[in-house]
């Protein structure tokens, strides 16, 4: 039955990346050893070695999973029609990162938000892998153009800056709270959905004139 | 001459304090071994272990020196007076960030913020420098929460969202826009200015009743 021997394959693929995943969101990938991933996965050696050559290619596979769904995420929250305001697409994406937490299997608190940190300071030493951030940088982008130009097709935002400035921005503010989530821990996702609304009660200094 | 003496000394702890932040911030703290460090100083261990029992209490210090100096940028942004708006406070702060940059001597770019990367990951594997951490952010906040609810007192902004919430939102933009800077290189302060304003150019949906 070659069929279920895949999936048993899968699977253990699995049980070996989600392990590692955890290990490094706790302790980084540089201080991570492969001895301590065998003790997460509560695998031997043999059967570890059988799906990854060693450390390295193990953090391949994490960073380029994580740079997926983080992508996914922000191109799922995206696509919610009719258009959402920027409050409800940054909440989304917001909850679709938080979300993905579970997949690492049983977890002590803001695992994955630790974990993306984590690989984004991997990329930063390592230029392999910094290109895969950009690849998915780039396609996270384009949507979130989008959704701005579609605002300022609507008449609802002010059509003098640059599509690509508000996407950045409203991904920065993305990032920047789930380092938050990372750093000082369950944080309400409500907190940033409020935050924005009041900045966007406050009068543009443009229309002021 | 004591004081020539003193001054000899800290310019050498400053010296071994930069190289050691150079080689962190390129390849984080876990991979960066004392020779690195050595290597990048043009020291001997033994001027080194002077200053140093070793990398734990090197990363220490690196570590609170750079979550102090961004809870001084964080700070001086809020000090401004007249009240800034939003825009011109996170614009301010960002630049006052990166402005720290040359403090680091001869830099191959963007070598604080992502320093500041490094910093974070580091202190999510390390309970006590976490501390440090909480700390520096709790004295961050208050400034932040004061400045919105001087907001919310001239009736420039709505006054029914906690101010909390809105300072945590304003933070996490100038940390997701430093993340990308770390990320992505060279990016205009501008972007974040004028994506902040077209975001407040959008009607709050409160007001739309």
């Amino acid at each position: 039955m070659p069929r279920v021997s895949q999936e048993r394959l899968d699977a253990r693929r699995r049980q070996i990346v989600n392990a590692a995943a955890r290990c490094f969101a706790r302790n980084g990938f540089q201080a991570t050893s492969m001895q301590d991933v065998l003790k997460e996965a509560d695998l031997s050696a043999g059967a570890v070695y059988r799906y990854f050559t060693g450390k390295e290619e193990l953090i391949s596979a994490i960073v380029a999973e994580v740079i997926d769904e983080i992508r996914d995420a922000f191109q799922q929250a995206a696509a919610q029609r009719p258009l959402p305001s920027p409050e409800i697409l940054i909440g989304r994406v917001i909850r679709l990162v938080l979300g993905k937490e579970p997949t690492l299997g049983v977890s002590d608190g803001s695992l994955y938000p630790r974990l993306m940190v984590q690989v984004w300071a991997e990329t930063l030493r390592n230029p392999e892998l910094r290109d895969v951030l950009h690849d998915g940088f780039a396609q996270v982008r384009r949507p979130w153009i989008e959704i701005v130009e579609a605002y300022q097709d609507a008449g609802m935002m002010r059509a003098d800056v640059p599509a690509l400035s508000v996407a950045r921005t409203l991904i920065a503010l993305a990032q920047g709270f789930v380092v938050q989530y990372a750093l000082f821990g369950d944080v309400p996702v409500q907190v940033v959905e409020l935050g924005l609304k009041a900045l966007m009660s406050m009068e543009d200094p443009a229309s002021r004139t």
